[in-house]
């Protein structure tokens, strides 16, 4: 297994302009599930919808198409995880979360809508369990103890009802080259789902430590 | 907490009819989720692309819209979760999973593309989870034993690389309203994740058993 991390040569003027290009870009394909799950048009209009989507895609499959987006890390320590399904600023499967780093770990205030259900009108349960790993694994790479989830485990305390969630995520203890890290998603109602998880720091990335950029988180 | 499920009225003529409608347009989105993520066409056509987009949205959500897509259950028995993040018909984020039961539990073929990245070119661990806990969930209501997922605990074996994986799940055993399922996911070189969950019959699903219609599975 290969690290796969590339070295981000992007200036961060260039990042900006991709910034400004690529997230109101995702913003809108977003917006065009979310309708497409709700939308009570006419099959008409579903099937002309389809046939323009199918064009736009075409096109810009057309003019070249690279692998998974993969993450590449700046020389700063700024990484870009821009294809990452939990945080990815160009993958419309990703809400995306905005994570912040606080004193005691990291927090995100987010949406999570339709696309996002289960249950009716709930968060799917595995949707909780995708930000919660995505979480515990950025509160370890933030407390300098990054690492590959090694294993997970959610308790369920109540429904999460789709809308307004939050949720915060710390390193628990750390022993070598594994950290335990916890958190918690919360709704309207106060925490929903608790986690705990164990995240070892892989091999090829402990022999990298100290030579310069290494990855700060592994999802 | 109500139960939210639906009643569904629709004829299995019409319910094909929606099916050959609403599965090749939320392809298509698909497509346009993995392209965008890909492309390498210059800003100009990726702002054309937004417009059009944004267009289609529009017209599509004028068209009215309703809430989360909810799950409609039919008296034969067959259930609509055409919302839902990992088996939804009309979901752009999941898969979509086609979920069959077999004489062991479930099991389920299928192909996780760029959108489901965490490392580079490898599943998003948290994505691993969200399949996992979906088809724990249809082993216990395959069974017989339906819930909503109380724990759910995940064990990492090896990376798991994009393309194409299977799963399966199955009931370990069973207490009153308490069903424990087991589960795995398998790549190219084996199992790649171990999952082990605990459902729970809610109470208003308990007093609805034997009074008609009841889901067969809560995600």
């Amino acid at each position: 297994m290969s690290s796969g991390y590339q070295i981000d040569q992007t200036s961060l003027e260039a990042l900006e302009a991709e910034r400004g290009l690529y997230g109101p870009f995702t913003e809108a394909i977003r917006e065009l599930v979310d309708v497409a799950i709700r939308t009570t048009a006419p099959a008409a209009e579903i099937r002309r919808a389809r046939a323009e989507i199918e064009e736009i895609a075409a096109r810009l499959r057309g003019e070249g198409l690279a692998g998974p987006y993969g993450v590449r890390f700046r020389t700063d320590g700024a990484s870009r995880a821009w294809g990452n399904a939990v945080i990815g600023l160009r993958n419309a499967v990703a809400p995306p979360l905005v994570i912040t780093a606080d004193d005691r770990g990291v927090h995100s205030e987010f949406h999570l809508g339709a696309a996002y259900e289960g249950p009716p009108g709930s968060v799917h349960g595995g949707v909780l369990s995708l930000v919660l790993d995505q979480m515990l694994g950025q509160a370890a790479g933030a407390g300098g103890k990054p690492g590959m989830t090694a294993t997970l485990t959610l308790t369920y305390r109540q429904r999460t009802p789709l809308g307004d969630l939050s949720a915060r995520a710390w390193i628990d203890r750390v022993e070598d080259h594994k950290t335990w890290a916890r958190g918690e998603l919360s709704g309207p109602d106060g925490v929903t789902v608790e986690a705990e998880g164990l995240f070892i720091l892989p091999r090829w990335a402990r022999e990298r430590l100290g030579e310069g950029p290494a990855p700060r988180f592994f999802e």
